[in-house]
Formats: structure tokens, sequence, C-alpha cells
């Protein structure tokens, strides 16, 4: 089911990621991801994956515990952004405007139920290429790198939440997001649930945090255009001592293509491939999995490793 | 720039497709695609891709010339349907309202400048496996076929017109599309334009057609997932006698992987994969290539091959 | 450190797979896997890979327990023949010459030291495509089948073994192979070595046998072109019922990628993709891990599953 | 058919290759390609291929021309280095030993009947990786570079010459190969002819010079993993302004998936995969191609571009 606000989000804008580890974390994005570093500021790198057509894709910031800062999105128009302006202070969650940054102007911020810090915008400036790295094709936004993993652009954030059905609901009722899977738990509840704005499988996403915490990030993913792209990424991973937790496989719910990391600073990162995978009907019915049918694994029968349910950042003080 | 409608479309729904050659087109998609047959009516033939949600995606009707028949929009939701009737009406393009195929409801049928026959709806049944074809994971519509080329879905329309502005401005201010894409002619004019109606980065297009002639087709096309599928579909074309025009090669234009057949009628059918690419900014400004720029090829370089400015269906007479 | 007799064997030539389950595991071969089925013979299918060059590839024996039957290699020349059956005389594992099925002439049976039988061959009729099939490219065997895992031809055979080390002495002595790479035991012995006889990085595998049985299989492994058709593969066997017991995934030892399957008599099938990679170097040194690097799993990280350790043909009573 | 000292060669060791713009193509080899300069010894690079296993695959020296310089053949052993050196000199093309480089032994320099400098040796050193780069993997030359193209390892040569069948003969006779096939003339005699020395589909080729020129280079090839490595490629060159003359696309001679560049010194440099496939009949039958086969053009029906038949490397003076 779809809130009323539906298609008021574009799409997913850039994503804030907290880093104990900045210096090798860096090196992750732009050695081994391919991204570029647009600017520095502070103790922050901004960092822009190939495809994304905004400033940039990632802000990275130094940080004593890694994990996830401010996620934006990006308003379908001026007029859908003070739609879910109101729609936010109407549920009382709205924290105020502020201005953006590398290019992004005027933005609201707020926070999910879980705590989670967002903003919504509208205005930005598109991401031009530097002189000596034009792309050869105009309908591109930067020179493809040639470098790494290449990864294409941000895909889609998932984060952990204390109570899955109320921050679904927020996504659901003020952000206007709908649920396209979700996993029931047998006592009730969920144990999580995907959402997307316009036709992508999933832009958001919450899983169940199992230590109760709020506030946590799972993973934040990019995508890439083949499957083979992942499997190339494991190598190289796998050569440069970065830490696979899981994949390459194929996920059954969304049937999604993945390969699960650490960056060096803990965060799991995601590369995921859709294939032709989009949702367009718009009377799409929620995929409901039970307990049961989630325990047989994934698509193709690799049982979901154990860290996938413990592991967060910030990590959890025992 | 989108037409005031944008997001009334919720994508392309299904084609009618004529052919000169049925026996050896109905064996084209079904053994080479992967189609299932869902239905038989009369001199027609419902064909269903795999990951299609909607009872068919292919009406294939014996006709004595090939080409194009009814192109099928399915609208939004039954606000926008009644928006869109009303603006085509507007427009002086309505012919009427009639009953759909297949599970489809009531549709309203119209023409585009160029005389192609088309339709809109919203009403429509989702496709139901058989009971001994269900697809191991329940988020999928039908089982993967695991045969020929195992197209996933139907992806874009590509009409011949000619007047491309002409038919540009009837689908971007009457349909509510938004030009991605276009080729820019050095006397004033265009070559061809690409519009989508969501994320995709085209749906329906036009090229103009050299010989003058109204409501020809120049391709239909189905997705694949990988750029390794077109490629394993090449394979099984050439060794099934399956006339390969062009490719497989990358476009510049759209950056689409495709592989450009013609289907036993004569009517050409294109493979496509657009890697993870969509259009998801809500103020994507169309790309327009000149003549010069045009001339350079497809990506890789490879010339456009001069069947693909002669060949249409139906045929011209000479 | 290669035999005497190297480059004796030229390659492995046709399998024998016994199965309990004859009519399902025919249909795994001709439907799932694309083979074309030669001739039957009594209990027995032969069964055509469309890259082999001889007439057949798997001759499938309806059996009361599942499998491997005898394994053939065809050796490099006559004189080659008449070297290697001198050996196995010698050796005293020699049982004696009988003709050959389906084009292959006098071949001489023996079996290894766990009692596998085994032939040898020179003598070959090549493999004709039917008049109705022939392939559009003349240097290609059969025509592409364009159905399921489209598998290309043998790979290899695993068998499991009692005595690793005394096989391996056997294979390096007697038959002329080559140990490209070996798991030895923390207590002495081998856990499994894997021998080649010409360019492959293996053509024939011993494990240990944990139940210390003898004249057991692990698996037999068709190649394909590229690890996609390796995914493609795991979801064709998803979607019909086949077991995937592990995989797609690396092999950290010789790197393959891999997936293993079980048919539908219980036989382990590994499709396998080596990528471009040969064993070119004439002076090879066998690459020997440690059980401590064998515990850090798969290449990119993957734990060995159970069965892989415990799973073989026929089962063993317990 | 093979010569009397099939096997007697391993496989094509390494090759010198001249260029007029050092300074570009050594950023062609070493950024785009990803190889490992190893040593740079006056005018000359040499160059590491990531998975060779010898200590370096090309050597790269500036020159006033490009063209190609000595190409190495590595001897499957000491005693096969005799023999081959014998039949070579009482062919009377011999020039004498000589020291190698880069861990090369000694080595026998002399010339094919069209003039090209060629060598054969036995004793080389293996490729020992830096401590700071060492791969994951203990079976594997050199870290995977991740880095632009990847390219695995020297697949093999194509030389023009002035006498396609001349050349031939000498290589099956005195250097041992066996044409898997080739092109017939109308006229009598060959356009081109395909050798292997061991399972590899070919490693040598002579295609008929047009300009009546002696001791030219057609193209140097290198193997990827897969075909999708290939399309990766064709991106790779194109965003870096390398000139691509053809594909990707798949040979019908050899059905290798290929792409062609022109480094920037203009040698022509392919990247081929071959998928499986490998000849390994010890009884291959040539396939002979007819003008009117080859005209049909390239497997999926690409025709030869007419730089092919004209470009080589030392340009002729017009």
């Amino acid at each position: 089911m779809r809130g009323p606000g539906f298609l008021d989000i574009a799409h997913l804008g850039h994503v804030e990621l907290l880093t104990s580890e900045f210096d090798k974390s860096r090196w992750f994005f732009t050695e081994l991801l391919g991204f570029r570093e647009v600017a520095v500021d502070g103790d922050s790198s901004f960092l822009h994956a190939w495809d994304d057509y905004e400033r940039y894709t990632i802000k990275l910031t130094a940080s004593p515990k890694s994990g996830v800062g401010r996620v934006a999105l990006r308003a379908a128009s001026p007029e859908a952004l003070e739609r879910r302006v109101a729609a936010i202070e109407a549920a009382g969650r709205g924290v105020g405007w502020k201005d953006g940054e590398q290019g992004v102007g005027r933005s609201y911020a707020f926070t999910d139920p879980d705590g989670h810090p967002m903003e919504i915008y509208y205005e930005t400036e598109w991401f031009e290429a530097p002189a000596d790295a034009k792309p050869a094709l105009k309908n591109q936004a930067d020179k493809f790198p040639g470098r790494g993993v290449n990864a294409r652009r941000l895909d889609h954030v998932n984060y952990l939440g204390k109570d899955v059905v109320e921050n679904g609901i927020f996504v659901r009722d003020v952000l206007g997001g709908e649920a396209t899977e979700q996993i029931q738990l047998d006592k009730g509840g969920l144990a999580a649930q995907w959402f997307h704005f316009t036709n992508k499988t999933y832009d958001l996403v919450y899983s169940g945090d199992w230590t109760g915490s709020n506030g946590r990030l799972h993973h934040i993913a990019f995508a890439t255009d083949t499957r083979e792209d992942i499997l190339k990424a494991a190598d190289i991973f796998l050569e440069n001592g970065i830490h696979i937790e899981s994949g390459p496989h194929k996920h059954a719910i969304q049937q999604t293509f993945f390969l699960y990391v650490y960056e060096p600073g803990g965060n799991r990162i995601e590369f995921a491939n859709a294939g032709a995978r989009l949702v367009l009907a718009p009377d799409w019915k929620t995929v409901t999995w039970s307990e049961a049918e989630r325990a047989k694994g994934q698509a193709w029968g690799m049982k979901t490793i154990s860290t996938f349910h413990t592991h967060g950042t910030p990590p959890v003080d025992e």
C-alpha cells in the first residue's frame, strides 16, 4: 500500500558515513570503489560515484565511532518538498531548515522514529566533470573511472531499527514510501521491510535491531551494471584485505545479486545488482515472507550468515 | 521538459504485433525468446514474458502485412486514466472506449499524430502461473523459462513517424512523457526523440521515417538482465537462422547495450540492456545530439548500418 | 612433478554414470543441461554435450545404486596407448582389451588402486550433427542447444578414494599425470590431489573418502564459457527443484568458479569455469595447501559445506 | 596435420613490441591494461601481466617505427629445445645463441621465412610478486591489479607475412605447430593460417600482407577471463581516447570474442576470450574456410573492417 505522498520523493540523494578509520575508509572509496573526491571540508571528504548526477554521493566524516550520519532524500519538485515537510512537521519529527552542502540548497532536517538523522531537499547543482576528465559520451555525469569496482551509483540505505513497524508507518504515511516486500514474524510484527519511492525495487530498508539499540546502520548499497561486476568486486576485495562478510549470491527477497563487505571503518557496504527488475505496477502488492520461508536461506540456498543479524554500526558496547 | 501529466502513465503495457508469417513468428517468441502462450483467440496468440506482471506482453496476430497494431499504456491510477483521456479528447485524437482482452479492463483507444493505434487503461488482472509451473520465488510472475533468450520483459516501442516533432509534442503534452534524449537535424527538426514515463531511460521513441510513410514500426524491445544475455542471444539467433541486423554493441545515445534482429515476419526486434542506468533526476535536462555527434557512430565506434534507416514494417511498396 | 608418460593421455573421454533414478536423470541431462541423446542401448542412454568432438560424453545407466562406472581416457596416439597399457600391466592394474561403444574402438580396461573402473583408448569416431541440426559455424561439433544450462563439455572427474597418496602415485607414474595442486594433512598424507594431463588445470582429482569406502564418486564436472553461465545455471536448478549443494562461488584451490548440485540420482555434478586460467609452464611446481590454509574456506570466504566431505555415490550404508 | 616436433614448444613466452610513442605506450600498458613494470633497461620497459608465471610478458622498446621485435617461445624441456634448435639450423633459419633478459636463460635466435625475429629458450625464472603486493591466493603469480582492463596473460601473436603458405610450413615442420584453422584463397594459397602448440586454439597466426612487405605485425593479443571483461575494456578505451578498430564481436573463425584497438604507438592489440574452447583432440582436422564462407563476415554478421586488411606495423611508406 502506498502512502498518500507517493512520488513526492524522487530518490535517495546522498549519505553521510561516519568512520573511525578515516584515511583507510577514504582509500576504500577512492581506490577500491573508484569514487572521485570532489571536496574536502574539515573532517569530511565529499565523494562522487561516476553515474550520480548530483555533486556528491557520500560525505565521509571522521568520527570516534562509525555509523551513519544524515541520509538525504531529493523531493520530486518544490511543491512536493513543501508537502513532505508539512507532513513531517505534522508527525512531530521535524528539526528545521538548514543550508545544504556542495551545491545542495536549503534542506529540511528531521528524524525517523528510530532517531536516524534525515533530510529532504529539492534544490541541487548537477555534477560537472573536471575539464581534464570529461566523459566520452555527453549523457554521462563523470568519466568512467576504470579503477577497482567502478561502483556506479548509490542504490539504497538499510537501517537497523528497534521497531520495524513503527518506522515503516512513518516512511509510508509521512514520506510516501511503498513497501515492496517484508518479512513477517511468527509472533507478529516485522523482521524487515523494504520501501521504494519510484520504480526501483527498494530505496530504504528497516531491519530489526536485535540489540534493541536505536539509530544504527545495517548497510548502504551501491549499484553495479552486471552480476559480473560484483564477482570482480569480490576479487578486488580479496586482494586488498577487505573483509567479505557474505556473497556473492542472490537474495531470495527482491532477487538482488549481492556482495557484503565491511569498509575499513566497519560499516557494512553492499554491492547490488537488480538486473532489469523494476517495480512498474502502480498497484503493487507487498510480498510478505514468513519466518519459515525466510529460513530457506538465500535464492540459491546459502544460509544467512550470523553476523548479518548482529553486526551494525556503531557497534554496541557489551 | 516534462509534460503536465508526467507520471500519469505508469508504463508500457502490451503490444500487438502483426505478422505475415504467423507460425514462424510464434515459434520465434515461444521457442527462441522463451515466452509462454497464455491464450489463442482467432488469428491471435497472446504471449507472456516471464517477468511481466500482467497477463500478456505481446498479442501476435496473423496479418497480410507485418507491422505494429495497438500499443497499450497502463495509467498510474483510475484518476490518471481519466485525466489522460480528457487530454487526448481535447487534442482531438480520441477513438473511444472498448473492452480490453485477457484480463485488461476498459481501454480508451486513440491514435498519435502519425496514426499509430494506441490505448490507455488502468484495470488489469495479474498474471497467474499455471499450477505446474509456479516459480520457486514468490516475488516472481512466472517460472524462469530456461529456454532460448529468456527475454525478461517488454522494454520499449520505437515508432517510425513522418514528423518526429509533432509526435513528440503529443507524447509530451497529452500523454505526459519527458524527452530524455534526442537528435537534432542541422536543417531544424528532430531525427529521433526518446521519451520516458517514469524512471526507465525510455519507453516510447519516434524515429523519422525517411520514406515519408505513416504508422510504421521501427522496432519493439525486450529487456535482459545482463549484457551477457544479449551475447548469448546472438549465438541463439545465429544457430536458428534469424537475421541479425546489427550488434551486439553499445548505443552512444542512452548507452543501452543492444542487439537487433528481424523476427520471421520481418518486424525488427531489439534486445536491450541498460545496466543500472535510470533517470532519477526530477529536473532531467534533455540530452541533444547533433548530426555531427551522431555521425561518430555507436559508443564503441560501430557505424550505424544502412538498413537501420530504411527497414520498417510494414514494408513500403516501391 | 610429472610422470614419465606425461602427454601420453590427451584428455578425459567419456564417463559412465550410474543412476537409481534413470528417467529423472535423463531429463536432467537432456532438458536442464542441454545434452543430446545420441543413442539408447538397453538400460543406457548415450548423451552428448554440444562442444565435445567425440560421439558421446556421458553413458547414463540405470542401476540399483548411483555412482560412477568407467571413466575413459583418450591416448594422444596409438603409440602412447601402447606405452600406457604396458605401464598399467606392469603395475598389475590391467583388466584387458574390449570393444568400445558408439564409435570408440578397442579400449583397455583397468582399475586405479581404489578400484574405480577405467579405460584407455585411441580410436574414436567424431560426432556428426544430425542433418537438421547442423551448427551455423563449421568449427563446432553440434548446434548450440539454447536450452537450460547449455553445458559445453566434460571438464573433470573427482573421485573419492581411501588413500589419496596411493592413487596419486598411480596417476602420476602409470598414467603420466602431473599434480597441479594438493592439500597436505597435518598428520601426513594428502586430503586431496588435483591432476592434469595437458594444459587444463585439472582433469582427474582424488579426495579422501572419510567413510573409508572404495570406488566412490565425489563429482563429475562440465565446463561453461563464463561465470555468468553458472549464475544462470543456479537459477535454472532453483526453478526445477534440483538440490543446490554449494555455490556459485570461487574455489581458492585452482580458482575455478563453481556450482555443485545433485542430479536426481544423487550424483554430485559440478559446473566449472576456469576463465582463461591454464597451466602452460612445463616446469609447474605443485601448489600445496596446508589444513590451516584450507580452513580459510573458498576464495571469497565461504566455508566448505559439511556435506562436501560426506556425500558421495554410491551412498554408504550406515 | 601436426609437425613431427609437436609439443616441443610449450607456449609463447614474451614479445618485444617497438613503439614510436614510448611514454604513451607505457601508459597504455600500465594504466589501461594493468601491467606491472618490472624493470627498465635503456630504452626498454619490461612489463608483466598478472597471470603470467615468467618475469615479463612484454618488452616495450622505444623505436623510430612501431612494430614487433623478437617473439620468444618456451620449449617444453631442455631436450625439446635442442631438438627444435637442430631443426631450425637444418632449415637454415638459425641466427645463434644469446643470453636472455630478466631471468630468461640462454636463448636461440632465428627468423621465420618472412624475416620476423624469433627466439626459443627453456631456462627461465618465475615471477616473484613484490613483498607489498603478494596475491591473496598462493596459486597466482601477481596480485590482481584492479586497474583498467586487467589483461590476464599473453594469448597469441598474429604476424603479417608475404607468403602464408611458406611461413606455415616452417611453423609446422620446424617448430612443431599444428594448423587448427585456415582460409583458402580461390586462386590457391592461404589468406591466413592459425597454429597452436598445445591445447590453446591458436598461439601463432600468419595473415597475408597485402602490401607485399616482410616482417610486419598484424596484432598481439591478451586473454581475458570473460566476454564481459572485453565489453568493459571497450568502455575504458572509449573513455581514454584509444582508437577502437573493431569489435567487441565474435569471430567466426576460432569463435573467439574479440576487441581490436591501436595502442598509442599504432600497434594493433587484441583482447581475446575463447570461453572454454580448447583443442583437446590429438587428431584435430584443420578447419578450412573458403573465401565465400569468409565473406559472410564475423560470427554474428559484422563485416570485417577494411583497415583489418591494410593496417600493420611498421606502416608501409606509400
